[in-house]
């Protein structure tokens, strides 16, 4: 028999890289990560994990500072037109990752998602774009929509949890929030939503409209052995937090391969749930947020409250967008 | 005619200390604040003007140490037993106090409130409590509650807006949250919301009741001339925020003398008002947050929405209760 997780428990599980303000965090992270950079620009973009940045080939286009522990892209004959550069410097990075992926180095490559992701720069301007599965490898801030549907009854509120279908690359018979999905390099949060609603849940546009943006959250994830891939390799999130109210009748139902199905539960159950472990990591934080949101996790009950709501927010270290 | 405020600008304004994660501000810190200690514990419980380290007497409860720049408080024949000890560390603490407000040392205790606040430790234990009009001359974490009512009306969501009395020794004549204290030690974030309710906007305990825990608030703000006393004192502050729906016919009034009356404003009206700089800066940090939480700020029309987001939650460096 395991351990009933608290929600503090919950929170360390996604949110559980060191933060840099506390000293002793700050040796472990300059020990073991390599700082992500472009060449010309000032900013961290990301962390890399040292065997990470060990098997990328010495070439032009990386340089490896053991020193500083910077890894730097340097792509050549970068053109002096932003729109141009930003184009460039992701056809070059798109040709290396493809070859890392045909010489079958990096594991978590098998996941190839042929997505685009953004990367920002201190002014918030993209600075080229990066293959969904290789953002991992270079720790950089992934962005992404998370929405809870939730029902008035007679019982009170119930919310709408998908279960992950066992094939699943990542994290297969989880519990979910009820759609999610990442945001693609050009994409706006609310079109992201749209679009995930549909493919996800079968919930048409017109339904999706009534969704309300309730902020964002942030955390930083190491990642461990359900996520596939390399152990240890940092994704750094921000997701776009929605809840939508759907009336009685309206039901949510697997429109792709990601869910096997959607359980209509009471907040109980869905705590029951988030105790056993049944939830994807993040996905449990998402819902933590909507129970301190929505005044179900209070102050008065919880012990932890202070920390586990600044830690919703968690003020990411690299430029966003 | 002064420019109007963004959002990002009232972040700014009341969000104003810098961040202990940018090298800068790691420099522009340790220049210019003592960390304040307590003699035993580990932990910086805030951050002091060197003008007011210096300006406490040589005594063996204060040790200034200008190289490590801490300044540590050190009551004598602590007892071992820890409630005797908060006891004796707070009524040390309070006769220190009431001595340098006699002989009008710092011009903040003019504003003597006769209320203690809690100051705790790393394992959330309470240490001590001191004077709240003194707390900003230590820099410890304050904690209060706020408060939104609103209308549902048939020109939609109207929000209840106090003008706080032009006697206020803070910020008179500007523009409020409905409801807004500070926590006392001991006191629970929904009782003291409770009393301030019916002490500042004559809503009775039946009607608050129905109120929701939305979360909590955190910034780390720089006293500037507004708010009384000295310049550049330290206020890092955690306020448990609350949303109350009040039906038509419902109407706050004036309790004490804190405010001299409640307008119902839609919310372009307080968008306006917080543009104009009319608000007390973390009432508007605060409706910021309301209407971030409402969907009335969103990503797509908001270019700074996610540094917002995250600094509206701001992790403190100080323990917190």
């Amino acid at each position: 028999m395991t351990q009933r997780k608290t929600n503090l428990d919950l929170v360390n599980e996604c949110d559980n890289f060191p933060y840099p303000d506390i000293p002793f965090a700050q040796g472990l992270l300059s020990g073991s990560y390599f700082k992500f950079k472009l060449e010309g620009c000032i900013a961290v973009l990301g962390y890399v994990l040292p065997e990470v940045a060990e098997k990328l080939p010495a070439s032009p286009e990386w340089e490896r500072n053991n020193a500083s522990l910077e890894f730097t892209f340097k792509p050549a004959n970068t053109p002096s037109d932003p729109e141009e550069a930003v184009a460039h410097r992701t056809a070059v990075l798109a040709r290396f990752l493809q070859s890392a992926r045909e010489a079958k180095t990096f594991r978590v490559l098998n996941g190839w998602r042929n997505e685009l992701y953004p990367v920002y720069g201190p002014g918030r301007e993209l600075l080229f774009s990066m293959e969904r599965s290789a953002s991992a490898l270079f720790g950089i801030v992934t962005y992404g929509v998370h929405m809870t549907a939730y029902t008035q009854t007679a019982e009170g509120m119930k919310l709408w949890t998908p279960r992950r279908a066992p094939t699943k690359q990542t994290y297969p018979n989880m519990m979910d929030n009820t759609v999610a999905g990442g945001l693609s390099t050009g994409e706006k949060p609310f079109e992201c939503l749209v679009r995930e609603s549909m493919e996800e849940a079968s919930l048409p546009e017109d339904v999706v409209r009534n969704a309300q943006a309730c902020g964002t959250m942030t955390y930083f994830y190491v990642r461990d052995k359900r996520a596939g891939g390399e152990v240890g390799l940092c994704q750094p999130e921000c997701q776009y937090v929605y809840n939508l109210e759907l009336p009685e009748g309206v039901v949510p139902r697997p429109g792709d391969n990601e869910a096997v199905d959607f359980q209509l539960l009471t907040v109980k159950e869905v705590q029951s749930a988030m105790a056993e472990g049944r939830f994807k990591p993040n996905c449990a934080l998402l819902l933590v947020e909507f129970f301190v949101r929505h005044g179900i996790i209070r102050a008065e009950d919880e012990p932890d409250y202070l920390e586990i709501v600044s830690r919703l927010h968690r003020r990411l270290e690299f430029p966003m967008g």
